[in-house]
């Protein structure tokens, strides 16, 4: 499997984030580079880089949904600023530099994560140029995968006590906390694409709520497994912390079976997304997660054309949206 | 002077607020309780009501905006609870009863006002039914009122020793932290109303802005002469957190004397906004701040009509706005 991550399009994020300014304000000049200092740290961008992705996924071009794709990174910048916080998981680095509480203090902190998140609306509202009804329904989308239904909630409930034990309170709270701004990088492009049937949106949404799912195991490995160098803070702070994980719940034999499981569902949606479309067979055996790998086998060139469904037509190009799957799951392996 | 309130206005504005449900999702109860408990805490609701009667003024039905006016709410109750926060202004009483986080702890509240923000843009971008153009315009100006050119990064003004002294800053801080949310109150629905005439939009912003300054002078004296129940936390937390206001900066006669002003000012913009449109006179002489008593006289019957500019036919209503105005002012004197 190839595990390339598409390096030009993070490139691409990274230029478009740098160029990104708050105010011309002096009396707000401190409050921008704390802002800055958090969104320009590094990382793989995987949430704008998805959107871009899924961008040529369904035909648009790239740049046109960069605002999109900046404000995605605003927010996903400023959870990471609030969780990082001492009342909340009380870390002091972040990908091996300090966290911004430590470095401008908690109250700089706190506004630097609100001053992010109106930004990134500010941001879309303003620079999104689509149709307005367009911009409308993909903006209502983040702010409820990042509200009390989507981020903010997962938060709340990886934090908060009244949590019960479990893996469906634990899967559901990933849904929330990770999964649905992982989702909304794929939807809010579709919704820009003005891409509305369902039986063409249910396989991208499956492929991005799975996405969401394989990221978070990974990232529960992850942080048993990888170098301190990798992970950027010291390993094992879930356990320090106390928090519920997949591999707290399930050890990490399970854990590496689930995150196997997941990766292949997520390319089975993907497969579905590129070449056939539920509407081109309305009446099709409904794919069961796990017995699709002769789709699979056949995108890498080895499964017999017979298996194939009948394509919808010129084929998505879903090619860089496959190797971010695949990129998330071999961080693990 | 009249200083009744719209009081019917606050009503409706409660009772929209209080049937305001933000998820089912049980994970999340605990979350929700914590966000309605500051949303229902009370308050005069200023913000939305004068979204209400700005409504009114520019002959659009109140009701319309009330998904605007709720979402205002939450922002405003977003800002309360990170202000009340021990990293912040360290605020353990807010109208009589604990802030949030002394009632469910440091990180419960930061995910309460995170919450409330998001929810906010969810609101208006989910429900306001207007043309889609119209809602994104409201939306992004109400991203911009409260992002680092606005709200958010007043009160990193107002924390930050970076900021300078004197009151240039002073004012500038407030008009950040204080000022352009209520004036979003108004500016989002002119633009929920297609009144794109700067012309006409003019007054109504110079209103906006003023009563901005006119609250924030009044709340500034009330700091020092309120009594402790009628603030609702103890008298002189301000000076006890070293803040600068306007009392500290011209003592306290001199403040009285602005706000007298800030009332004139914000009267004869509002005078304007009513008969006057500066496109029925494009050759008037400009007005001057405090030299309009003329026609704040008449409009309450006693000016006689040669003062009067012409009018441009109807003449907006603008009576809630005006005893908005005058309530705000009269809370000092």
């Amino acid at each position: 499997m190839s595990a390339s991550y598409p390096e030009n399009l993070r490139q691409e994020v990274e230029c478009y984030l740098e160029g990104m300014r708050f105010s011309e304000e002096a009396l707000t000049a401190g409050l921008e580079e704390a802002m800055r200092y958090s969104l320009l740290a590094g990382g793989k961008r995987i949430r704008p880089v998805l959107a871009l992705a899924t961008a040529r996924a369904v035909g648009l071009e790239q740049h046109v949904v960069m605002p999109l794709a900046g404000a995605i990174e605003l927010i996903h910048t400023y959870s990471l600023i609030h969780d990082d916080l001492p009342a909340m998981d009380d870390d002091e680095l972040r990908r091996g530099q300090p966290t911004c509480h430590v470095k401008f203090g908690e109250d700089v902190a706190i506004l630097a994560g609100d001053g992010l998140y109106a930004e990134a609306f500010r941001h879309l509202l303003t620079h999104q140029r689509s149709a307005p009804a367009r911009v409308l329904a993909a903006a209502a989308e983040l702010a409820a995968a990042t509200g009390v239904n989507g981020m903010v909630g997962g938060q709340y409930a990886d934090v908060s006590p009244r949590t019960p034990p479990g893996p469906a309170a634990l899967r559901r709270l990933h849904e929330l906390k990770t999964g649905r701004l992982i989702s909304a990088s794929v939807i809010c492009v579709l919704l820009l694409g003005a891409i509305s049937d369902e039986r063409e949106i249910v396989p991208f949404r499956r492929f991005a709520a799975e996405l969401g799912v394989l990221f978070q195991i990974v990232d529960d490995i992850l942080d048993v497994t990888g170098t301190d160098d990798a992970l950027g803070k010291p390993r094992g702070s879930d356990e320090r912390h106390g928090k519920r994980t997949y591999v707290s719940e399930f050890g990490i034999k399970r854990a590496r079976e689930l995150a196997g499981d997941s990766h292949r569902m997520a390319l089975d949606a993907l497969a579905e997304a590129a070449g056939e479309s539920a509407a081109a067979h309305p009446a099709g055996p409904t794919r069961q997660p796990g017995r699709l790998e002769g789709i699979v086998e056949h995108e890498r060139g080895t499964a017999p054309a017979s298996v194939l469904p009948a394509s919808r037509g010129a084929p998505r190009a879903t090619g860089e949206l496959r190797q971010i799957a695949d990129f998330i799951y071999t961080r693990t392996s």
